[in-house]
């Protein structure tokens, strides 16, 4: 089905990768995500900016969702313009040329037993 | 009470089931969720479509739910047109023909204790 | 401070009480919450009704959160009409005399380590 | 990227900070935080009311955003008028003079691993 869902500026407020990990492989590796719905049959275009809380904004960092496809876009995995440091507060703003649906999930492993907390971005 | 509360159309960024469980029987089973709340005096259809991050969407998957009931409905369990691949990313967007509230949850019991999470989803 | 902030029909599309818990004392015990903010300068009268997958729905429970107060309700202590059985799944909806704000949470202490689980609940 | 998202007036109905943790460091103890984005190109200016479920609110609370920054508050560390007690129910409204966003967020380390929730404010 195509459909035009959703909204093109997305903030999540939360953001905290930690800094260490416990279990096998990259599924349990500490990380947070921000899983991105693009529902149209057109390509998203994203632009994302990461906020610290005791430095200037670093971005746009650039992000291709396909049409029709979802990206489960792991905050760990940006490189350019530069990495998200661990351990460190942080908030993120997506703005998007088509309708996208935002989802922000964190799967913490830094004790024996993972814990997970996910919610709705905040979309405008 | 018969309450029209609610959306038509639903979308669920994040979706994932974890490819393994640890503790006893079926409610321990890593398992993801749609819990669909239709307060209506009529019944519910839903057509669920789920989007992949590398290949085409299936659906739609039909869905009933009775007339002032829920139905906490396991992704596992979906059969027709095709079971969801385990430990794969999607996305899920639910259209209803009335007005439901959906809610999204994840049991994750791949470690020794479980991890849940949560969030309303998002509607249009 | 005193607002009229919030809305007067909320509904949660989740609900499930763990049937068993680990931990010491009524804390840990498997439990899920509403909890009602309510911020006005009068009392707020809710009822609540609950759903489930396959028998009619149950209420009103009748439920009073003074002015400026907040009432952090566990669904395990709903006694009139009747409790809600453990280990099944529900649905929730509230409808308020005044605006209130309500967030859904769970705790689940059936394994060593507890599991938490909480989001906004759906306004009308 | 400087940019007016958000809103000027939340609430969190869910408040409770754990009266105990497990684990090293400042980063487990068991704390709740209301994470704030000010993505303004001014400072933000929040007041903060808590609310209780058997005495009268407490506020306000001081809380100042710089200009394109996040601040992971954790109510924890609250300290004019008055500290946030623990192992109490509460909940939170903030009103800020410019558009923010707030995600609520515990970290729970009572147990050997710790839990974790989150979700989206309620926005007004």
């Amino acid at each position: 089905m195509n459909m035009e869902i959703g909204k093109k500026i997305w903030a999540i407020a939360e953001g905290y990768i930690p800094a260490w990990s416990n279990g096998p492989g990259r599924e349990f590796v500490s990380h947070e995500a921000a899983c991105i719905l693009n529902a149209n049959d057109t390509e998203a275009h994203l632009q994302l900016t990461i906020y610290f809380s005791d430095k200037e904004p670093v971005g746009p960092y650039k992000i291709t969702v396909p049409a029709k496809r979802t990206l489960h876009l792991r905050f760990n995995d940006l490189k350019e313009p530069q990495p998200i440091p661990l351990g460190t507060d942080y908030s993120s703003v997506f703005v998007s040329d088509v309708p996208v649906v935002i989802q922000h999930t964190r799967l913490d492993s830094r004790q024996d037993a993972n814990a997970l907390l996910s919610t709705i971005a905040f979309a405008q």
